[in-house]
């Protein structure tokens, strides 16, 4: 599965959600998942801001779409 | 204040908080507050991918101050 695909987020964030259903509700681990997630790949320098820009896009879209779930 | 300055972010983070705090933790607040201000700066089209990327990092510039206090 491509890296930073919006299939890769939503496989992510529904796997973190699993992971941490004994501390966290499915809404709480998204949201620390979304997080961290942002804060690591603005802070990755090496790619370009139309790149970091596309990663978010993809990430916020996988979050609305399991959200749904 | 400059709106999208970190200035700006810290203050609406503690706002947030401040005014959930019967519903959320601090932490579950910043984090609500945090996904739905990344989700509205990427979806606004208006704005160049730079300036999309700096509105960011400030925004995780003040959630990394706020969550220090």
């Amino acid at each position: 599965m491509e890296q930073f695909s919006v299939a890769f987020f939503e496989e992510n964030f529904l796997q973190f959600a699993k992971q941490n259903s004994d501390v966290f509700s499915k809404h709480q681990a998204m949201n620390n998942y979304y997080v961290s997630m942002v804060s690591t790949i603005i802070n990755d320098n090496i790619n370009k801001n139309s790149e970091l820009v596309k990663r978010i896009r993809n990430l916020d879209t996988a979050y609305q779409k399991v959200r749904k779930h």
